[in-house]
């Protein structure tokens, strides 16, 4: 892969100063048409040549307009980052549609450089690999375009490259351990880098690789690539995101959800004496999680008036205020708009210790944006995959996720409905959407159902909980949080 | 202050049972009311009773509804909160309108465990209550309504609850290192805060002390209070936001733009010379700032085609690109608009040893909402006092802070927007508002002069460049910046 790369290209400063005004004017009308498009720009620079990756960014921070450009160069990782799995710093330096965003040392350099230096083994690389692969699908199944690049430079040039700049005033700081390190395993880092950029070369995907031996012809290949893509980009009919209005689905055969026992009951004083026992547990385990950094990621879906807020409050009357956030979610706001849609819930990510309990989540991606037709059919199938994935990445960080649905029957909804117009601080609770929403009982449990067969994975089960009687359903809820922490904390 | 408080109150366990279900309605019902309002609710909870704190709060997620009541208790700074001015952490963790923020362990109660811990001297106390005092006023002033509660118990019951928590079960862990310090220096601690509650006790942002030896009391009276004033805030007319239409001022009086010396030029040769000395300077002044953690907000403000982003391209020339953003700043998000106008530069500003430049900025208050009527007077007229303390706890905490407005004739704007017009990829950046916004030129001229009389601080002094010839203007800002940095990094 790097021996055909090898091409000994060069061009003249003649040749170059020729080029420059064309290509600047080229990446500085694509970025402009861009601003109105539909979709973000991710460009990575990798390479071993770590020196010429900076210059190449500087470059393209000069002849583009910076204000739409944002370089990420990620080095050892923060507090905050390393409290949260790996790709919670990518997601959140995303850049909105419209904008373009440059990483460097990024997500497969930095595994890469991880392997070589021994701090994962093979089967830590190959799980990086499949994150990779799948981020990388992700967005560009949202519509990103991926740019990557890949600087290499054959060793002596290498070598003499990292001389000159030792001796170059104010670029001397930039040489640093890595980049000697890069030097002195160079066979080694070629080896893992050539395997790792074959599996991550993939059709949304594909690394460029050009060598940076010669930086003129360097720069030119590189600023030419990214004009013929984003333009070829720009050139395609943008693809319709007005989905089509989804069909009513057909009553389902019989579902998982059929099978739920909605006759269950809890008399009152049981209830009580059940809750008291729970929540003196329940304080007691979400101490230790906080004590021992141990993270929670809760969810909660189910259908209106199912009592998820019932639920959660009863679990958050044992828990530390300080230690867990509520997070309700609704329509997403125009800046979340502007992004992949996973990236609202990777920013709400809870720290060491903490706690999130999500009132609705993703999972609305694949439930009311399915039914209500807000995402295309492609959009809310590749969805589950994209799901499964995030929480993989979670249950790897040794977060602890629980997902609840809460169930209900036809009958006792409308009653709650009712209860609710008429006790005033109900009200607030009930609008035209629930009704409007029932109506459509028969698709939702369609959605339901293949959500809970398709997302239920070992390290991520969905809870199905039997919601008719609010008292049973809090119970079991309690009595499943409590089992699954005391198992967590056992580790 | 403490004293009076001291009423031995007490309320009894059937007395708080008949009294609960009304304050959980209170506090619901105002809570729900609150979601469809323009205001947020900032409830700070301090005082010597930590444990009552914590207790408070977590009766307060009980009793309303958690999803948009948000707990935000802060403990050392992180990383990323150290590199950056104290209120960072506040400011982003500020609600946006329509919901509660809570807060433990905040602003005052930080000054004042410091001030006692001996961290901070009188100096730097007074400086920390004069951030409180223009923090609060400011997001009162938003329409923020904030209420502060000091929950104070005397001494000797202060030791009984402590000894009752380190015998229960699941709460020993929450006794700490701190909680017996206030025990150990008691008077002390008394003595700061009383002082500092004092003078932080203003008219938008009482406190109130309320003794927390009866927990039942405390509860009731806490529950009351929020009930009380959120009521009688909601009941309020609503202030208008809509401001009225700014009349056009008169054409201003002799301005400081007037003096402005428009005629400066630059030969091309010198130019040239001068760029390459300056980028030389720079590469080496900004490399040095990085490694010493120096961080700089650099602002850019002028007229429309006055060359901003040329001469930040010209800065940006001589940076590394992972070691600066250019943050453009346009109409704000809506998420942006659900919080006060500088929370969006708040979220923005650069860690230890990066550089933000900022085109355009919160200086858009005076000027372009000004103008336009989008802030009503009361409001832009506050915005020069808030901007003061904005960029003085940046100059605080030694990020260098440096102001230019790019000046211009009105005929030379004239001849670039025509320029504009035909170049191809220049025409983007010429709209319809370019030459609406031009019509009131006298208008934005006053703004102007006013915006730099009124903000030019020691710390951060507005450079009025002269921008009719862009080689001039791009070497003046070059040269401002190299000297400043100089002068900075000598420090």
């Amino acid at each position: 892969m790097f021996e055909t790369a090898e091409l000994g290209r060069k061009t003249s400063k003649e040749d170059y100063r020729k080029q420059e005004p064309f290509l600047r004017v080229g990446l500085l009308t694509a970025q402009y048409e861009l601003r109105d498009a539909d979709f973000p720009v991710i460009l990575v620079l990798g390479g071993n040549d770590r020196l010429g990756c900076t210059e190449v960014s500087n470059l393209l921070h000069e002849w583009m307009d910076p204000r739409y450009l944002a370089a990420n160069v990620f080095e050892r990782l923060t507090q905050e980052e390393a409290e949260r799995p790996r790709f919670w710093r990518y997601w959140r330096t995303h850049p909105p549609r419209g904008q373009i965003g440059l990483y460097s040392r990024e997500w497969t350099a930095r595994a890469i450089v991880d392997r070589v230096a021994g701090d994962i083994d093979e089967v830590g690389l190959a799980r990086r690999v499949r994150n990779i692969q799948v981020f990388e699908k992700a967005l560009s199944d949202d519509g990103a375009l991926i740019l990557k690049f890949w600087l290499h430079t054959p060793k002596h040039a290498l070598k003499r490259r990292l001389k000159a700049a030792k001796r170059t005033p104010g670029r001397a700081g930039r040489v640093v351990k890595e980049d000697r390190r890069i030097v002195k395993r160079y066979g080694e880092m070629k080896a893992v880098a050539e395997r790792v950029l074959g599996e991550t070369s993939r059709g949304e995907a594909l690394w460029n690789v050009v060598e940076s031996t010669d930086a003129n012809s360097r720069d030119v290949t590189v600023a030419q690539t990214i004009i013929q893509a984003l333009t070829k980009r720009l050139a395609e009919r943008p693809k319709s995101r007005k989905p089509p209005r989804s069909a009513r689905a057909a009553a389902a055969a019989i579902t998982v959800l059929d099978q739920v026992d909605l006759s269950r009951r809890l008399e009152k004083d049981d209830y009580e004496r059940q809750l008291k026992r729970l929540w003196r547990r329940l304080a007691d385990l979400s101490e230790k999680a906080h004590t021992r950094n141990m993270s929670s990621v809760l969810v909660f879906e189910g259908w209106d008036a199912s009592g998820k807020g019932g639920a959660i409050r009863r679990l958050t009357h044992a828990m530390d205020a300080a230690h867990y956030r509520v997070i309700p979610i609704g329509a997403p706001t125009d800046e979340e708009l502007a992004h992949h849609y996973l990236w609202r819930f990777w920013r709400r990510l809870p720290g060491a210790g903490h706690a999130a309990l999500f009132d609705r989540s993703w999972y609305g991606r694949v439930l009311v944006e399915r039914v209500e037709g807000l995402a295309t059919e492609d959009e809310w199938k590749r969805a589950y995959a994209e799901i499964s994935d995030f929480e993989g990445q979670l249950a790897h960080r040794d977060v602890l996720v629980l997902k609840f649905w809460i169930h209900l029957s036809r009958d006792e909804q409308l009653r709650r409905f009712k209860v609710r117009e008429k006790v005033p601080f109900k009200k607030y609770k009930i609008a035209q959407d629930d009704y409007r929403n029932r109506s459509r009982w028969n698709d939702y449990e369609v959605a339901a159902d293949e959500m809970i067969q398709r997302t239920s994975t070992d390290h991520a089960r969905w809870h199905i909980v039997a919601g008719n009687d609010k008292r049973w359903a809090r119970i079991d809820v309690l009595k499943t949080v409590c089992r699954a922490m005391a198992r967590a904390l056992k580790k």
